[in-house]
């Protein structure tokens, strides 16, 4: 049983608004639930229907619902057995480590683009995400939902730019254009920043003028029509691909 | 203007039942309806609103209609500038040319993902796509949104998959797994066929009967918790990168 009150509270959390306000976020089905709950993430509640049960999920402090409930709190068309409210973490310029590599986003718009680099970046080693200020939160549910519980390994920091760029003069930075060196020729070193810019303007001219190598990922010759692009998100996991090895 | 019997016909085109039935299916945007118009896809009806003017669009046949009109046939939330209906094409296994290479799905359940697998496959030069008969039809209108017109440069052909690879003896056929030789390692053949496994369950039995060589893409070593896999266009994408390059 959930109390009203509290169904109408998490309901809120659907919006950016109240997630914004509250700094609260939800995080839905049974794996990224339970990568969660093991993770540094403060979890503030969570819940499970009884189709689960305590033995499946090993943790006293689940509140068991029914499917109903479940479904008037779940952002998804079909409820999860298991949902969690996790406070959202607070990342600066301070925790990203400048001997590691760094993925810039500028300007990703797209829920599902962002949760795919997110997961493709756990996959590489990539854990830390420097995000322009225009680019989705990652605590919205069908970035949440597309990262497959990586965002638990991510450090995902929301700042301006070019201003952090600029403080970065002693590092590569790689920006992902439609022209320019080709990737797999590109010898990168173990603390490059590579920035991917947006699905429909590339990237920004605030941030081009930090960028030291454009490299592109080569087109296979076409005899008529082109492909217009790549999709951000997978030239960006091509780019750590080719970063790793 | 636009009859009411006409917008019921195309709405009915939103559901795989009525597009099996009819054969017809919808594209949707600027960019994507004149790359059908100028391919070799039959066009039935093409509708624009009137924010766009006839030289914008340049061909005669097109039928301008209001944006409430619009509204009402187009399966976005956010309708579209034009929108197309299109006669489904039909693609049988003596179309494919076994002297390039074949990207094979096996049960692609997620539109966005076969929609980005179809746009990659154009980057790369991977013009044809051999698809169980369980993946989802590349005619559901998120598919054709996510090729951003890919889908007019590529040859897709849904068929018994084991029945096909059993025929093509003389080539290598390749499946992704989590575990086989490093992608990064191999040396393809010109004519080389790759499998792509579903979202959920990899490579079904008898698909992976029938594969010579399991490879991987190496994830980076974690410390603690790993994530479970990359996204099946990811590693498709992936794949491709590799094999052109």
């Amino acid at each position: 049983m959930i109390s009203k009150n509290l169904i109408s509270q998490i309901r809120l959390l659907h919006h950016k608004k109240h997630r914004d306000e509250q700094q609260f976020f939800i995080v839905e089905g049974v794996k990224s639930c339970i990568e969660t709950l093991q993770s540094n993430f403060e979890v503030v509640h969570s819940f499970a229907t009884n189709r689960l049960s305590e033995t499946d999920i090993n943790n006293s402090d689940i509140q068991f619902i029914s499917e109903k409930e479940m479904e008037r709190i779940s952002c998804l068309s079909t409820a999860p057995e298991m949902l969690c409210i996790v406070k959202k973490p607070t990342c600066h310029l301070d925790d990203l480590d400048e001997e590691k590599p760094l993925l810039v986003l500028d300007a990703i718009r797209d829920p599902g683009n962002l949760g795919t680099i997110i997961r493709t970046a756990d996959w590489f080693g990539f854990n830390q995400m420097l995000c322009s200020e225009d680019c989705v939160e990652f605590t919205n549910p069908k970035v949440i939902q597309a990262t497959m519980g990586s965002f638990t390994r991510s450090k995902i920091v929301y700042a301006q730019l070019s201003d952090y760029l600029a403080t970065q003069k002693k590092r590569t930075v790689y920006g992902l254009y439609m022209n320019g060196e080709p990737i797999q020729k590109q010898s990168f070193k173990p603390n490059d920043i590579i920035v991917v810019g947006s699905e429909s303007h590339g990237i920004s001219e605030a941030v081009a003028a930090h960028i030291h190598t454009k490299i592109e990922i080569p087109m296979f010759p076409h005899a008529g029509a082109t492909p217009e692009s790549l999709n951000a998100a997978m030239a960006a996991g091509i780019f750590m691909f080719c970063y790793r090895n």
